[in-house]
Parts: C-alpha cells; sequence; structure tokens
C-alpha cells in the first residue's frame, strides 16, 4: 500500500522495468503487437474521458481509444455504475439473462437490416461466425475479400491483409497472400482476393468464382486499406452480383458501425444481408455480435429439426458485455452520432490547415468520426496507392512518437484518429496545433521531402 | 424503479414472456445453444456463491458453474472488488496495463512448461492460435484431434465433434466429419481425426499423416468424449511421436486446467509444448491464453526482424479480464485445488451409493472437481461407447430438468458437475440425495431399464 499511495512515485516502477518484467513471460512482452512500441511499451496507471495517466503520471490526450472500441472514452460513469450493479450479481450463468435480449433489442431496432442478432466475444469471432453462417446457408466454400482489409484473426479472412508489392501479384487476378507463416494451401484456396472499390476487376474476379463463393466480405470503410469509403456504385455491383450468384453480402462494420446512427451500412443505397460487429457495442468490453436477415440467421436455431451452425460460447452474450454495450450504445444516440461526427470534421479541417501552413504532402481521408492523416499529396484511392513502404513508415513512427513524447496525444500507429464523444473542441485544437508543430518538425520534414 | 423492488414481482415478466421477446431479435433466441431448453430458457436474476436465483425468486444450488468457467461460483466478493476498482481506472486501453503482466507472472510460475504466455478472448480463439502457432512453428498444414472432442468453434479443431454412428466410418481410419454446413472439403483435408486412447491406430493414423501435422490436439480429460483421463501411456505415446516427427504436442487445459495446480498436464510423464487456456483463468470474464515453450511461442514476437505470426486482439490481455483472472488463480491455491478435488471426490462416492440404492445402471467418470453420469452398466472408456443415442438423451433430459424443476439444482445437460470452490458438504448431501430420488423416479427408471 505504502508504495502505491497517489502522492509518490511507486517504488522501483518504470515502464522499463515492468516491460523487463513482462519479456520474461510473454512472448514480445506484449499480447496485442498494436501497443507495443520500441524500446517498449508505456504501461497505464488509469484513464478518464479522453484522458490516459501513465504510471509516471504524465497524462496524454487519447484520439486512439482502445483501437475505436471506447466510444465514449475512459470509464464512463454510466456505464462503470450499470456494470457494478450488474458484477454484484454475476458475470455469467448457465442460464439466460434478460441483458442480452435488451441489448438484441436495441441493436435490431437501430439497423434496418438487424432482423436476427446473436452475440459472441470478439470481432474476430463475429467475422469468423459471418463466415461460416454464410458456408452453411449458400452450401459453398469460398469467399472474397479485399485485398488490404483487416478482418481480426481468423485465417479466411487474414488472407492479403498485408499484401506487399514483393508478394501481391498482378492487379487483375492480386494474390492471396497469407499473414501467418504456414497457413494451409486449403485456406489459400479457398479466398478470393479482389481490389477495393474496383468494380470492373472485382466482378471479373468474382464472376471466376461464380459458384464457389459463399459471401463477399466487405469493410465499407477499411482502415487498413487506407480509411476511405466504399463507393456507392462498388457496393451496388457487388450487392447486384450475390443477388445473381446465391451469394452473401457480409459487411464488416466491426469499427464503422459507429459513422451513422444505423451504421456505415445506412449510407447505400443497398444493404448487406449479415453484418460482423464489435468494438464500441461492448461499451469497454469484451464483444462480438453477428446480425442481419432472419432466413439467414436460421442456419444456427437450435430449434430447427436440421441444425446447419450448432454454436455456442462460454462468455457469449455475458450480461457484463451486454450491459454495458447496451448503456453505450444508448447514449451514442442520433444526435450524439452527429454531434461526434462534426467535432471530427472540425478536426479534420483545421489539420488540412496545419498541413496547409506546414507545406507538407500530407493527405486526410476518412468518414464520420474517423480520420487518417497519408503522407502523399493526394489522397490515395486504392490499397497499393495506401500503401506504406519502409521510409514513410519511418516518417509515420516518428511523428506518433512526437505527439506521445512531446505533445503527450496518442494516436493509432497508422496515423488515424477514432473520436469519442468525451473530446471537445480544445481537445481538437491541441490536437491540430500539435500536429502542425509536429509537421514542421525538422526531423519529420527532411524525411517527407 | 417501481416494478423492479425486490419485494414485487415484476411486472409483466416471466419467463415465457422474455423468451418471447428474445426469438423476435435473437435467432432461436438464445446466443448459446448451451443455455437453451425447451419450451424456453430460464432467466436469471441473481447469483451468489453456488447460488443463482432466477426472476421467479427461484434460488438453484449451481453445479455447471457457467460451464466449468467459475471456479469460485458467483460474484466472489474479491474478485468483484478487485475488478470494480480497474473498472473505474478503465477497462481498455491502446496501452500497456501491469495487470497482464502480473497475471502473466501467476501463470508462468504455475505450470513449469508455461515459459511463456499470451491473452487471447476466448477458448476458441485460444485453440485457433495455439493451431496458428504450430503451422507457423513447423510449416506443416495439418492437426490432428481426437473423434468428438470439443475445441472451441474453429472449424479446423471443431471436425468430428459430433461425429456419430452414421457418419464417423471405421474406426481404423475415422472420418472427418465436419460440424456446421459447408464446411470447405480442404479443412476437412488437414485434419487427421484419431480415436482417444487407442494408442495402435493413433500412431498410425499420426505415422500417415507424418510429414504434414503441425500438432496434435489433445484435451487430457475430453468432456465431450466421456470425461476419463487420457492414459499415460496414450499421452507418452503421442509425446514420442511428435518428437520423431517435428510436431507439437498441444494441449487444450480450458477445461481442465483446475484439476491439478498446473492444470491436468502435471498427471502426465511427458508435457504439451504448447497448451490453451480459457474458463476459470477469468475469473468469471471473457478470456483465452496460450502459454508453452519460448521457442515456439517466439513466432509471435513483434521484435522478430520476420515475424512469423502478427497477433492482436482489442481487448486481449485488456486489465478486466487479467485481474479478475489473477486474483481467482490466487485463491485457487494449491490447498483450494486439493479441498475442491476431495469435496468432489466425496460427491462421486455418494452419487455411486445413490446408483447402487436407485439399482440403476449408471456410471460415473471424471477427474479433480469435474464428473459426469454415464448411462450405462460400465463406464465407458471410447467416444463410440460413451455416445448418447436418442433415447439416452431422453432420459438425461428428463433427469437434467427433474434436477432443475423439482429439486433446483443445476447440472451440465451432458449430465456433468463442475465443482466450485463456494460448494460444501450440505451442498453436496443435496446433490447426491437429489440424484438418488431421480434416478427411482418411475419416469427416469423406465426409460433406463
Amino acid at each position: 500500500m505504502k508504495s502505491n499511495s497517489s502522492n509518490q512515485i511507486p517504488m522501483g516502477k518504470s515502464h522499463e522495468s515492468i516491460y523487463q518484467r513482462a519479456v520474461g513471460v510473454i512472448t514480445g512482452g506484449v499480447s496485442r503487437n498494436t501497443i507495443f512500441r520500441r524500446p517498449h511499451p508505456y504501461y497505464v496507471a488509469s484513464a478518464n474521458g479522453s484522458f490516459i495517466t501513465d504510471i509516471d503520471g504524465i497524462r496524454r490526450l487519447d484520439f486512439a481509444n482502445n483501437m475505436a472500441s471506447l466510444i465514449h472514452g475512459h470509464s464512463h460513469p454510466a456505464i462503470v455504475n450499470a456494470v457494478i450493479k450488474q458484477l454484484k450479481k454475476g458475470s455469467a450463468f448457465t442460464m439466460a439473462t434478460e441483458a442480452e435480449v435488451n441489448f438484441a433489442e436495441l441493436l435490431t431496432a437501430r439497423s434496418p437490416g438487424f432482423e436476427k442478432i446473436r452475440f459472441v466475444n470478439s470481432g474476430t469471432e463475429a467475422v469468423m461466425t459471418m463466415i461460416k453462417i454464410s458456408r452453411a446457408y449458400t452450401g459453398k466454400p469460398k469467399i472474397a475479400k479485399a485485398e488490404g482489409a483487416y478482418h481480426g484473426t481468423y485465417d479466411f479472412a487474414e488472407i492479403s491483409q498485408t499484401a506487399n508489392p514483393d508478394n501481391w501479384g498482378d492487379i487483375d487476378k492480386p494474390n492471396a497472400v497469407p499473414v501467418v507463416q504456414g497457413t494451409p494451401e486449403g485456406i489459400k484456396d479457398d479466398v478470393v482476393i479482389y481490389p477495393f472499390n474496383d468494380i470492373e476487376r472485382t466482378i471479373h474476379l468474382l464472376d471466376q468464382n461464380a459458384d464457389q463463393i459463399a459471401c463477399v466480405l466487405l469493410d465499407p470503410v477499411p482502415h487498413r486499406i487506407g480509411l476511405f469509403p466504399a463507393t456507392n456504385e462498388f457496393v451496388e455491383a457487388i450487392y447486384n452480383w450475390t443477388r445473381r450468384n446465391n451469394a452473401i453480402l457480409a459487411f464488416d462494420e466491426v469499427v464503422t458501425y459507429r459513422v451513422n446512427y444505423s451504421g456505415m451500412q445506412d449510407s447505400y443505397s443497398v444493404k448487406p444481408d449479415l453484418t460482423a460487429l464489435a468494438k464500441i457495442i461492448g461499451g469497454g468490453f469484451a464483444i462480438g455480435a453477428i446480425a442481419g436477415k432472419s432466413e439467414i440467421m436460421q442456419v444456427l436455431d437450435p430449434r430447427e429439426t436440421f441444425l446447419r451452425h450448432p454454436h455456442s460460447g462460454t462468455f457469449s452474450a455475458n450480461p457484463v458485455s451486454t450491459t454495458a454495450g447496451r448503456i453505450a450504445m444508448e447514449l451514442f444516440d442520433e444526435q450524439a452520432v452527429l454531434k461526434l461526427n462534426a467535432l471530427a470534421m472540425m478536426a479534420r479541417e483545421q489539420i488540412e490547415e496545419s498541413i496547409k501552413i506546414a507545406d507538407v504532402p500530407v493527405s486526410i481521408t476518412g468518414v464520420g468520426s474517423m480520420f487518417r492523416l497519408h503522407f502523399q499529396e493526394n489522397v490515395p484511392s486504392t490499397y497499393r496507392e495506401a500503401y506504406q513502404n519502409k521510409e514513410t513508415k519511418a516518417v509515420i513512427n516518428e511523428l506518433i512518437d512526437y505527439l506521445f513524447f512531446k505533445e503527450n496525444i496518442i494516436m493509432i500507429n497508422t496515423m488515424a484518429c477514432m473520436f469519442a464523444t468525451t473530446l471537445t473542441r480544445n481537445d481538437v485544437d491541441r490536437l491540430s496545433e500539435a500536429l502542425l508543430r509536429g509537421l514542421k518538425n525538422n526531423e519529420t520534414k527532411k524525411l517527407i521531402v
């Protein structure tokens, strides 16, 4: 107790010393490569709203919000109180709870295409289950996915996420490039890689596998591709193709559900059959969900005589995650969504101003409450255009470090911001001013030019 | 507020009415088929220690403990208090926390083979990642798994979990039977199914795929096979085979880690290379982990020049799950493990007495704090022997319902108990007496004989 009192620096505790202990017991010292940084990651003492205080007492303004998962920032009192109330009644049972039903009602009412829903434990599980549902419904083995898109760690969904110039192949027929060494050939064979937003090439590739494709997986604003939206024409073209070919249009809205009140899908003239959700719908707790057409979701129904897709999970739909998620989404109502998007838009405009003043070839992409900076004059429009080479990555790391250490600002290491409702206009001013200083910084500028 | 005061029955709320709402928004009305029962599941109001109170105020004694995941029963005060403290400081960050390191130190100190560990969000993710690590390390595509074993919902690990007499094929070469319709052929081709505890047949099957097998997956006390342990000879034979053939021995201890202080693996003369964990190590919250040899785990290390298995996860190693898990495992010390196992042994002996008195052909299997009843005179020793036909399933459902409705006792629907430290000798008496009445019950007995 002595060494932890709030007026003292914890005895013998430094980021270095904790990390030294970490590498002794955890591979690489982290369970998520996202939080790794050289020479060591930094350790959190506590966080509140938009601020994270590390164990040295340094308080940083947070634009990453645990990789876009905290729509109301840290330890929101309404969520904390609801969870505490639930905790005292238990966190998981071999029985049902009304918490799941309440939350399912909220989400299905929120997005017109969510006729039925099921909960799982992560975005990875949500995408995996969405793919398995698609196969069970169509009886077909393959999926199609966009080159460069991140959809969690299920290996089928992971193919070509990190494709690079050395291995991505001809754009007319992009290679299926595994992320993990030793990925079975059978997995690669069952994934069709298409170039995002490229209608002609994509339809051609889909046509070549028409009788084999269970679903076309699509993140409508794929962060890792470049955080620019799928065009309405592209989504329509894929939608129409799936209608003609008995395939499922499967949206990954794990990140993008925040964009509109009923998700990014609200921005399109056609809607997906199935949607994978996670991140913000957990209110800060591990969750995932699959939502969509009743007829398709029916493959999961245990009341069916022939159950096509038996499905369970020890912590799925636990009352802690579903309660926290419900409160978070209630608070993220139509007005809150619009207000947050407006604040992010203001930030983009101010940052564009900073870029102009700094006179650097930097551009911004993004939708709603998300945006990302690119170290290229014109906004990229494809994965291959947005792809960062080693030199660009070095510039970005430099700037990310500058913001973290000199400005006490946290951005996602792709140079992206994912806003939370706890952010203010002052915070946005601080960000755009810090970025101006960072972009003007000699070291950074030298690398850019 | 009015309708929820503790002295009143909630207005208009019945299990039927909540379930009616549930089926309107959730496929089958549940997110986990495990908790489904006809005509509807039952809804929890609150739970404490070994008791769950449903929304009608009926208080049941719980031997299921959320499918073996709650080693200290419900809402244990030490866990609840530690989680509340953490919640107020935030539940997840794009930075590291010491909570993960503390917990990793505890678990790696606990089991000698856990040189390094990494956390994920569920047992499904733990097994999937363990398999992907095995492929990345060996460069080989296939896995071998026991017919009938449950290892979560990753489709490679799921093959043949529900194999039945119509499709399981010759025991000399069991078929790879998919659980989900539309499972790609490539997945089936990359899974070798072996008969649990059958050394000769298993080694022969492994030999036939020697240059292709990345890992042999083994749950040492597989619940769905029959909850009897792998023999030391069987584990040794597989271990020796993996040494000869550059393959990984991968234990699934998601359920069985509870058996000894350092897991079921402590019972064997040889140890696995990798172990998947989940359930009790989350202290009631969603978690999973992969632990094992440093050299193999190294494929995940982001500091490597060539990273063989990039790996992240939004909620992986979050401080809520790692804090709850650490407290739970600290409380489950060597003495607590032995005491719990002794209580479960006492229960088994008393139930064996009940079986004798009721004069029914029922047997019991199990290890440590877990046991399972079989409606056959002699304990089964293979999956095919333990396999329940339709008639047996009907008997079991009858008895599970009798216990639930007439005795207010919850068992897992396979007729299994997974003990928690909150159980007492009185609870055990109540269980064995209730089972005696249930087994003597005319309806049940009629079905057995």
